[in-house]
């Protein structure tokens, strides 16, 4: 066990004794510099307003974040790789309804539920995704199988299902995945608006739901992922920027781990996750300018709407985003947790 | 009708009134400096030996290389924009037998054709991809109705042909695109090595078999297209870096257009394409120091078999290639063609 790694242990191990799990946003974890370990999560960007938000859903949205963060941050304080952290954090959105990933997605056209998720590590490039699965409860894990069962980066359709449940993933029957929530969505859309192909359109105007991690671990090593149900009354076996390696998730600990959240066409076409890494790796710039310029610059002059969340090996998180909101939360090096959902927060 | 485009069609015109088709490798095209018109086509990279190659299966390969890249040259020198050239010498690939593309690709596990293609624009930094479809005869055109005829980036599977079905794309029976030279191999690799999903080969060690094109038009404007048919004997609906925008393809004006070939995963975790034109755009680099770093460097360092074709706003033509051969033809500014095999010509 190196110095770092046993130093978490320690850590975790103090807090265990302490005797009460912390609960304020001021005393999660410490401020322990041989072990700084930080995460970030997201779970979509958007156009967000107070006055449609009941206080129900947003104590729920708030929630899901809060117990996602520290399910990633405990893994971290443990002394657990980045990557753990990243799946531990994005299984607890995926099964939270509130949010477009795993349980709670948004419906295709035909009513059905098609999973995306994309997984990497920054330590050596490793990366794994899956696009366009039914019923694997967690396409985060399923992503993570890909690095560490099979040759390959992206499997997609039936045959991502066929390796799935080789690798001994938990299946669901759709019913599981469907909230009646997401059903009243479907229906008030194809009411608006039938499905046409050109019209695939979200739950609300400018609202895009995926959901996400990054995080640094003990070792220095960085990991990012993302998951999501895609768009909305989605027709034609449409596949947006999250499950592509460069587009919606990058990492590499020479630069940064990003995951992003917007409108995917957009962030495929300038490959956004990778770069905001490469602006850093190249140019030399800060994790923040890097990121900053890219959601302020490049995807609005695109007109583009979105977000990302993105680390660097120092433990700096920036998560910036062009949209009047994002759902999100922190736990930075000083072990401090952050929620919020606003612009203004 | 622009100056340059105007100097293009006159020049077609001349030369149609010349009177014969030009057949060598010096006169094809004019060095007109008004119509700098380029391109560049890739069929493939890989190990090819000469004691492996009949006379008659080299003769047929050179012979689809020059049709593509005069398929693709005339175009531009009508004044049709760079992805019209693009398009143009990919679908002469795609029908020929000799390529992993459209007729002729490789076949998975269960002797079926499953086809990759994307397709970028430089100017507009638009992108299209279809991944892991049947029976649509030219791939590539489905990509480009991805760009004209929806608002998405990417579309798979059953999803992606009912929309190439609605965009009116041609579509072939699946016997039409299986070879007895595919289906012998499929065999042969089968007895060696039944499909275990950890073992799926390609039909020679360290082929990879691709097609592409990447051109520069009389406006100034790039565009970059790759298909291909993926891996032979594949399991789980594996998709390589051929359909990825960032990976196996991208094109932008302000740097370059660039079509990979090579180790599909590799080149996804790597974003290879977009890389290339990132590293020259923020650095300075010419594109050749630029595709010479990532492809002599960055996929050596990992370890990764592979070339690619690019080119850029001035007509510069780099195709490096980290294997002993890349099937490849360029006509450049000065129009004269080349058409090469091995890494010695």
């Amino acid at each position: 066990m190196s110095p770092r790694r046993l130093a978490a242990v320690l850590l975790l191990s103090a807090a265990s004794l302490a005797g009460a799990a912390p609960r304020s946003s001021d005393d999660v974890g410490s401020t322990d510099r041989a072990a700084r370990v930080a995460l970030a999560i997201h779970g979509g960007a958007g156009t967000i307003s107070r006055d449609r938000m009941t206080p129900e859903r947003e104590a729920a949205i708030r929630s899901a974040l809060e117990r996602a963060a520290r399910e990633g941050h405990t893994a971290l304080l443990r002394g657990r790789p980045a990557v753990d952290a990243v799946t531990a954090a994005i299984t607890v959105l995926e099964d939270a309804p509130e949010f477009n990933a795993g349980r709670g997605a948004v419906l295709t056209a035909e009513g059905r539920v098609e999973l995306d998720a994309s997984l990497m590590t920054g330590h050596d490039l490793q990366a794994g995704a899956v696009a366009s699965v039914r019923g694997i409860r967690h396409p985060i894990l399923a992503a993570r199988a890909v690095i560490e069962r099979s040759p390959h980066v992206m499997l997609v359709g039936e045959g991502a299902q066929g390796f799935a449940r080789e690798a001994g993933l938990e299946f669901m029957p759709e019913a599981w995945f469907i909230t009646e929530f997401r059903a009243e969505q479907l229906r008030r859309i194809q009411q608006e608006r039938p499905a046409d192909g050109q019209a695939s359109v979200d739950p609300e105007p400018h609202w895009y739901s995926t959901v996400g991690a990054v995080a640094l671990d003990a070792e220095g090593n960085l990991a990012a992922g993302t998951s999501t149900g895609g768009m909305s009354n989605k027709r034609f076996g449409r596949v947006g920027d999250s499950p592509i390696i460069g587009a919606g998730t990058y990492a590499d600990n020479r630069s940064c781990a990003v995951s992003a959240t917007g409108h995917g066409e957009f962030f495929i076409r300038h490959v956004v996750a990778f770069q905001i890494c490469e602006r850093m790796r190249l140019t030399g710039v800060s994790l923040r300018e890097s990121a900053d310029h890219v959601v302020g610059k490049v995807l609005v002059d695109a007109g583009a709407d979105g977000g990302v969340i993105a680390i660097d090996a120092d433990g700096n998180i920036a998560m910036p985003f062009n949209t009047p909101g994002m759902y999100r939360a922190r736990i930075g090096t000083d072990g401090s947790l952050d929620v919020a959902i606003y612009g203004d927060e």
